[in-house]
């Protein structure tokens, strides 16, 4: 079966919700996912997008998605950061993942930037060896930093 | 001495290269800054910038600042990141960082996000503690992963 790698348009919205809620059961947060279809829609395919999205295309179905945005490093200047790299179980092991690795690695270069970036679960360990093979770092020293809404708001209520 | 908060303005450039340098310095990869005077003006001051900043400026010098911009979460949506939080070491203790933290929490939460996000150093137990205290969450099981433009050239060529 021939696999095409595309960029995603919106009526693919439905398609990338279902991928982006299959990787969060793999990742052990099932309920973590509150973006909506319409979400997907208005945030990557409105007037001002903020992410681009490769898809891979089967027999007319999406099987799997690279979702990245711009960021900015002060080190190395503008950067591109893969939030997701995604292929559906049943199509998993056919290349379909490398292909999109590939197609989002194109991507990259041809636009200029420095350098790609992205982050893996220590866990994975297919994913972090399928990353050092490619040639890609895996910086171990550097831990992720998040703060939700809630939090925000009382820490500033606290600081008042 | 009294600590002003405000936006940063193009002019602004050298005293922010001059503060990521110091933290490159700090982190012990003195060579990485690659990015210039010129570089960030254009990547922050232009017609699309690719970051905002925050600047704290004590009796008209420029002594630390808060570096930021848009990220996308694909289970909760638009975020920020934080790039760079820097208070120059000889205004370290005074509650500089603090204001600047403050100011970018306050910024974020009136934007509207549902996450803030940023990286620390696992050996910066004074960062690390800091982030702690104020409710943020420092996740350990993700790796930052890294390829830089000659791994890139690299890998495409293997992979033709």
């Amino acid at each position: 079966m021939k696999v095409q790698i595309r960029q995603a348009i919106k009526s693919d919205a439905a398609a990338i919700l279902a991928l982006i809620q299959e990787l969060a059961v793999f990742e052990k947060e099932p309920d973590a996912v509150v973006v909506k279809e319409e979400d997907i829609k208005a945030h990557g395919f409105g007037v001002n997008p903020l992410f681009q999205c490769l898809v891979a295309e089967s027999d007319g179905q999406v099987i799997g998605m690279a979702l990245f945005y711009p960021r900015y490093s002060t080190w190395k200047g503008p950067t591109l950061h893969l939030e997701d790299l995604i292929v559906t179980e049943s199509h998993k092991g056919r290349g379909v993942g490398t292909a999109l690795y590939k197609a989002f690695i194109e991507h990259a270069y041809t636009s200029g930037v420095n350098r790609i970036e992205w982050v893996v679960l220590d866990w994975n360990n297919t994913a972090v060896q399928f990353y050092k093979k490619s040639g890609a770092q895996v910086l171990q020293e550097w831990d992720t930093v998040q703060m939700d809404r809630e939090t925000m708001a009382h820490y500033l209520k606290k600081k008042k």
